[in-house]
């Protein structure tokens, strides 16, 4: 295989796929289902795999099909996402589904008549209707039909994602077909960027993911009592920052005391009224609480809505902890991640396993095919940014790993 | 004196002013510099005091002056503010203009001629530019021609003071001589409602204030890197969620340890990105730090920005302290103070002394006349809310207060 004819072309399709065509910024990539640039995505996909022989097709809601077999044949899947967040880079996801891409392409030169299926699962992001893996959820079927007639709605312009899918022209009413994407997969591989430093620090070009992350999304809301901040003495306030900067900082000490990769952050802040001289009246921060291991992410978020519920209690506040979603650990097919580290050793180059701290489509693949996913460096761990970088020469040895592995297994 | 018919006047004055011609908003009180609503204000004001032979004028950037004598003359003044903040009462600034109006109504029915002169000042609120006092300092001076040309930008459209105040027929360039607002003043009250609870828990009616509180006024920015939250170890993370926690606990243990009426307050956060699955890359949050004495609550300023900087820098992140504003604390008159405590011992209602954590336009009187301010109750110490509440009856108590009191001074 020739390495370097396949960093070109992967370097190619992200070039091509940053363009004005397929981004709806220009500072930044931004493309999210049913968006014209987000359609011109997935026709470049299908323009390139049918020119090597695969049929393709969009289920009932969005998600992109492509195989070499007719259906009801065995395929190994390969893919990830094409969509972005909306301040996003080049790499995440669209490397991913590029890659198989090139297994495509190798597998077709190489003439090796691999049966293969390749998947870009809708909304993955959540940039769209704000639900993370979106596409893959409804493939699983861990979505209700009211979940996408009422409560799922468009960022843009609040109209649910029913109306919005139909409008597309695609068939929500249909959307428990899609669950057939997975029919006939006798293994799937997923690439993604690794979006974290691991890689990089550890010099190892390749990660072979042994299990991915669950995670607990929630909410804390604070309600103190809106005062002046100059007239109201120290104890006369209830202030509903302190239970949150206590609960901040015991977060953080639950996370390093549950260990085995236990991750937790505040990333969003909503101060209510938010003004320099009122005491806030009361104020709502998000938890991210995550790990490979379900009981001890799950026990971190356990302990940490209790304690805040005692912080603010002790201050003669309420704290109420709301729990957004939660999704448990996938572990990954030891098989299919023993035939990928064969592959790797077999190419020289440095690999490690891992986790994955990030949450990917496969989550929703595993239930029903024995899957595992791939990793390659990006710059200094940056995603989710315009600043996001990767190197086409990392996917294109991903490329070859897969393509080797699935021949092993196939 | 009938207080009782005060009280109704009082109250038909608040009614007036609340209603759709005298507020911007059908949620709340809003009025600010050069609208609309807030000239029918003045127009209000100027009606009632021409009626009964007050010479009516504004300065050249809109501060509202009324007077009984020519101008040369001493006179004693009183007043308040009647702009409001932008989800405001009926309550705050407006009832002491109110109540100053009634002061002179009631000199000028019992035939007492006392030189008077009705303020009310442009902006106290800083809705219209941000900048709290903001008529006051520009008649003490406590501005510069940059601040008035250039830095303060209107919160509607940003256009300069300057430009918004030349647009409403008002004559910027002029503003040295707001200064003589106080050229023939020999002294100064100021009534106000106390926006605390100290006056409704203590069972008070009249808070006679002895010191205005200063303040620092500043923010904390916290550098840190913007990471994955599932992808990112604890041990990788720089997250500024963490110095920013750890400084409001700190925040609250300094006030409390300094004592003598210090306080203070995280009022607003802003954490970017403020996404739930990203580590924050910086943050920014206020401080609010007050007091009576000046050593104490600038001691806490110190001590809070120097602790941000060390809990940033223990965790290899930066913290950098801004100040935006800060104003000694003002100690008030003690001979106007003792009339005013003579006169309000002579109704036999209850009062107290106390100093005032807000700050008020009186701030810019005392350095140049002496000075006193009236507190009344409001109802849980709420205001700056639509919820704000206060008694007619009390205000009246305080007109006959002050009235008797400047009677004793003049």
């Amino acid at each position: 295989m020739d390495r370097e004819r396949s960093a070109e072309r992967i370097e190619r399709d992200i070039e091509t796929l940053a363009g004005p065509d397929f981004t709806r910024s220009d500072q930044a990539i931004r493309r999210y289902a049913y968006t014209h640039e987000y359609r011109n995505t997935l026709a470049y996909f299908a323009r390139e795999l049918e020119a090597i022989g695969f049929a393709v097709e969009e289920d009932a809601v969005g998600n992109f099909l492509a195989r070499n077999r007719p259906k009801g044949e065995p395929v190994f899947g390969i893919g990830s996402h094409c969509d972005s967040n909306r301040n996003g880079g080049r790499y995440d996801g669209t490397m991913g589904v590029v890659t198989a891409l090139e297994v495509c392409r190798l597998a077709s030169e190489l003439g090796l008549d691999l049966p293969l299926q390749l998947v870009s699962f809708l909304e993955e992001e959540g940039s769209g209707f704000g639900q993370m893996l979106l596409g893959s959820r409804i493939i699983a079927q861990r979505v209700t039909e009211d979940d996408l007639r009422e409560k799922f709605r468009s960022i843009d312009d609040g109209r649910s994602f029913w109306d919005c899918a139909a409008d597309a022209g695609y068939s929500p009413d249909r959307w428990r077909e899609c669950s057939h994407a997975l029919d006939d997969l006798t293994g799937w591989i997923e690439m993604h960027i690794e979006q974290a430093r691991f890689l990089q620090d550890t010099g190892n070009r390749i990660g072979l993911v042994t299990a991915i992350a669950g995670y607990v999304h929630a909410d804390v809301t604070v309600t103190g009592r809106g005062d002046h901040a100059g007239a109201t003495p120290m104890d006369l306030r209830l202030d509903p920052t302190l239970p949150m900067a206590e609960t901040i900082v015991e977060l953080e000490r639950l996370a390093r005391e549950a260990g085995g990769g236990t991750v937790g952050t505040v990333g969003e802040i909503e101060v209510d009224p938010g003004i320099i001289n009122a005491i806030a009246a009361r104020l709502r921060f998000s938890l991210d609480i995550r790990g490979p291991v379900d009981d001890l992410y799950r026990g971190v978020a356990r302990d940490v809505a209790a304690f805040a519920e005692q912080a603010a209690g002790r201050r003669g506040m309420r704290a109420e902890f709301t729990e957004r979603q939660n999704l448990p650990a996938t572990p990954m097919d030891d098989r299919i991640v023993d035939a990928l580290e064969t592959a790797a050793q077999a190419t020289g180059e440095p690999f490690m396993r891992m986790h994955s701290g990030a949450a990917h489509d496969t989550m929703c693949v595993a239930d029903r095919v024995p899957t595992a996913m791939v990793f390659v460096p990006c710059v200094d761990g940056i995603s989710h940014h315009p600043a996001e970088d990767a190197d086409p020469a990392d996917a294109a040895l991903a490329a070859e790993i897969i393509l080797n592995a699935v021949r092993a297994l196939a």
